[in-house]
C-alpha cells in the first residue's frame, strides 16, 4: 500500500451511491470520498448536505484530492472533467463509455505527456475484469478474437422475448419498469452502448482505437414476432453481439450485430442483465468469463478495484500499442446475415455477393446470405427506418 | 517492454514443448530458450541434442539466464531447482502445483529476501488466469467464497458417466487412453490436484497459507452405481469440486469433496478436460470463469502470460497477507453431507451432528445429513479404505 487516496466524486447517481457504500464497508481499502460533485440543487440525497459541491472546480483545484472518479451520465462533460483533471495531475477513474469511446485515443497520449493514469474496468461489463485482462493476460499476439454479450438491458429484454414469450414491447416495459432500461432505450437497444464497449476493448485487445462512427451498431429495436419464430423453429437464441475478429496478421473487424446463436455457445446461455464475454486465442483455445453486467453494486466494486489498483500506482500501460504493429481496421469482410423484409423495395437496399436461402410468405419474407460488412455500414442511418430486421448467422 | 528475457528452461514434456512451440510463434514477445534441462538422456526429442542439458548446474549457474521456467513432474527436485534459482537472484515461473501447495509459504519469504519473483498462474486451471485474478482485481475483503472444478481428468470422467452412461473404470480407462488421466490417476481422481491448487489459490484470495495435510481431500475413485442412480434421479451431477468459504470476518474454511450439483449453477455446465471457478463477492455478486484446464497449449499459453507479465517486471504482491488481518483457518464448520454405505460398521465411523434422510436398500444404504466437517478430516486416512461414498449437499 502507498499513500492513502483522497477521492473527488463526480456523481451520486445508483453507481456513485453504490461506491460510497461499498468503500464504507470495505476495511482493507485506505481511501475515502472528500468531496463529491452533483448537478441538481434541489435532490434528496442519502448524505449531509456539507459532503457536496455543485462546482466542479472545487474538486479539479482541490490540492488534496489524489484520485477523481467519474461517475455522471453527460458524456460531454464527463470528458471535460477528466481532461482537466489529467492536465492537473490527478488521476482519475471513469465509468463512462460513451465518452471514452470517443476520446480514447487522445486521453491516452493526455496521461502520458502528464503521467497520469486514466482507468475504467467499469465502464464495460460492469463486475467482469475484462478490460484488465485483455491488458495484462492476453497481452500478447495469440488473441484471435472476442465475442461478447456488452449490455444488460438488451440481454434482459431478450431473454424475456426467449424463455418467457414476451413480446418485444412488453419486454422493454418491463425492463425499463425495473430501471434495467432508460426512458429513451436507444443507447441500450440500438447496440451504442455494446459498441462503446467494443471500441475501447478493441484499444485493449489489439492496439488500435477506431473512432465509433467507423463501426456498426445494428440493434434489436426492429425485432419482430417472425424473426422470433424463425429463430426458435431453428433452435436458436437471438443475442445481441459484439465481436472483434482478428483477420489475419495485419487486420480485423469488429461490429454490433445481433446474433442467431445455437444451444452449444458459451453465450447462449447469458440470460437477463448478464454479461459474458468469450475471448479465444491461438493456443489457449475459448476462455468464458461471466457476471453482471449493471447494476449500481457490481459496477460500484469495479469501480473499487480500479480505486485499489491506484492505491498500487497501477497504471494501464497500453501494452500493444507499443509493440505490436498496429492492425488495420478493416470492413470489407463478409458475413452470413438472415434478413426479414416485407417490401422488395427496402431488399434493394442489400447488395448480397450471395444467397442460400430465400423464402416468401404472406405477411414476410426473408432470405439468408453473404454480405460485405462495408455494403451494411453504408446503409447504417437508413437501416433504422427500413421494415426489416437483420442477425448475424456466421462467418 | 524491458530487458529480452533468457529462458532456462526445465523439462521438455508435454507442457514444455508447447510452451517452446507458443514462444516461436509469438512474434510480439521478446523471450527466448537458451538452455533446456532435461533428466532421460535417450529420449528422442523434436529438437537438436545440444539446445539439451542433463545438468541443471547449467542453468541455475548461467549469468545470462534471466528467467527460470520449471515445468518438471518431481516436486521434490521442482522446490529444489526453484529454491536454489530464487537464492541466485533468478526469477522463475513454475506450474508445478504440488511443490508449491507444499512449500508456498517458504517461497513467499524466500522472494522477498531476494528481491525475485516467483510466478505460477499455469500451476491453476491451466488457461483460466485465476491467481492473477483474485490477486490483482479481487483484492479487498469483499471476497466470499470461490467454488471450482480444478481438475479437468477427473471431470472428464464424471462427464462421461453423466452424460454418456459410462460406469467409472471404463471412463478412467478411456482419459487414461486419451492422456487425460495418469497411469497412477489417484493424484486426480482423489483430489490431491484439486487440493493444491485450492491451496495455492487460498493464499492469495484471503492471504492464508494452510498446508495441505490439513486440508481434506476427497475424490471420486469410490463412486459407484448406486451414487450415480441417487444423483441422476434427484436431478443432480455429481462433480468434484473444491471449496474455499469465508465464514466471518475472522475465519474460513475449505476443501475438496465431490458435489451433488443442481442444473441452476455455474459449475453443472463444466464438461469433459474443463475448468471453471465461480468468484463470489459481497457487492459484485458472483462471477464465473470458464477455460481449458488441461493440455500442453493451454498450459503452454499460461506459462507464457508469466513470462511476459515478467518482462513487465511483475511480481505478485501477496496483498491480502500485506494489509490483511490473516483469517484463520476453521474446520470446525457444518457441512450437508449424501453418505452412501453398504456395512453398518462403516456408517459407524461417521459422527453425524443430525440425519434428515435416511435409506435401506438390499444392496445399499444412504443417509442424508449434517457433520462436521473436523469428524471427515480425522477419519481422512480411513476414507478411502472404506466400502462408502460421500457428496456434498449444501452447508
Amino acid at each position: 500500500m502507498n499513500q492513502k487516496i483522497n477521492i473527488g466524486l463526480f456523481g451520486y447517481g445508483v453507481v456513485g451511491e453504490s461506491l460510497h457504500h461499498v468503500l464504507k464497508h470495505s476495511k482493507t481499502v485506505d481511501a475515502g470520498v472528500s468531496k463529491i460533485c452533483v448537478k441538481q440543487k434541489d435532490k434528496k440525497r442519502s448524505l449531509a448536505p456539507n459532503e457536496f459541491t455543485f462546482n466542479k472546480e472545487d474538486i479539479i483545484n482541490d490540492r488534496d484530492i489524489n484520485l477523481v472518479v467519474e461517475l455522471i451520465d453527460d458524456a460531454d462533460e464527463a470528458y471535460d472533467i477528466v481532461k482537466r483533471c489529467l492536465q492537473n495531475k490527478k488521476s482519475v477513474v471513469s465509468g463512462n463509455k460513451k465518452m471514452l469511446a470517443h476520446h480514447l485515443e487522445e486521453l491516452i497520449q493526455l496521461q502520458k505527456e502528464t503521467n497520469t493514469s486514466l482507468l475504467y474496468d467499469a465502464s464495460a461489463c460492469g463486475s467482469i475484469p475484462i478490460i484488465r485482462n485483455i491488458e495484462e493476460y492476453y497481452d500478447n499476439d495469440l488473441l484471435k478474437s472476442v465475442t461478447g454479450i456488452l449490455n444488460g438491458s438488451s440481454n434482459y429484454i431478450l431473454s424475456k422475448i426467449f424463455n418467457e414469450g414476451l413480446d418485444y414491447q412488453t419486454a422493454l416495459k418491463q425492463a425499463q419498469d425495473l430501471g434495467f432500461a432508460e426512458s429513451n432505450p436507444s443507447l441500450d437497444v440500438d447496440g451504442f452502448d455494446s459498441l462503446y464497449k467494443l471500441i475501447i476493448i478493441a484499444t485493449h485487445a489489439l492496439g488500435t482505437f477506431v473512432p465509433p462512427d467507423k463501426v456498426l451498431n445494428y440493434g434489436i429495436s426492429n425485432l419482430q414476432e417472425a424473426d422470433i419464430q424463425f429463430a426458435k423453429e431453428k433452435n436458436y437464441k437471438i443475442k445481441l453481439v459484439a465481436q472483434l475478429i482478428k483477420l489475419d496478421d495485419e487486420s480485423f473487424t469488429m461490429f454490433v450485430i445481433p446474433r442467431l446463436v445455437r444451444p452449444g455457445k458459451y453465450i447462449y446461455n447469458v440470460e437477463d442483465e448478464y454479461n459474458g464475454v468469450v475471448i479465444q486465442g491461438e493456443y489457449y483455445d475459448k476462455q468464458f468469463m461471466f457476471g453482471k453486467g449493471a447494476g449500481g453494486y457490481p459496477t460500484g466494486s469495479a469501480v473499487l478495484s480500479d480505486i485499489t489498483a491506484r492505491s498500487h500506482n497501477y497504471k494501464y500501460e497500453y501494452k500493444k500499442q507499443k509493440y505490436f504493429k498496429r492492425l488495420e481496421y478493416r470492413t470489407d469482410h463478409e458475413i452470413e446475415i438472415y434478413l426479414r423484409y416485407k417490401d422488395i423495395v427496402d431488399f434493394s437496399y442489400f447488395e448480397f455477393d450471395s444467397i442460400s436461402e430465400k423464402h416468401s410468405g404472406l405477411e414476410n419474407n426473408y432470405v439468408v446470405g453473404k454480405i460485405k460488412l462495408s455494403n451494411l455500414l453504408k446503409l447504417r442511418t437508413v437501416l433504422p427506418r427500413l421494415d426489416v430486421f437483420l442477425a448475424y448467422i456466421r462467418n
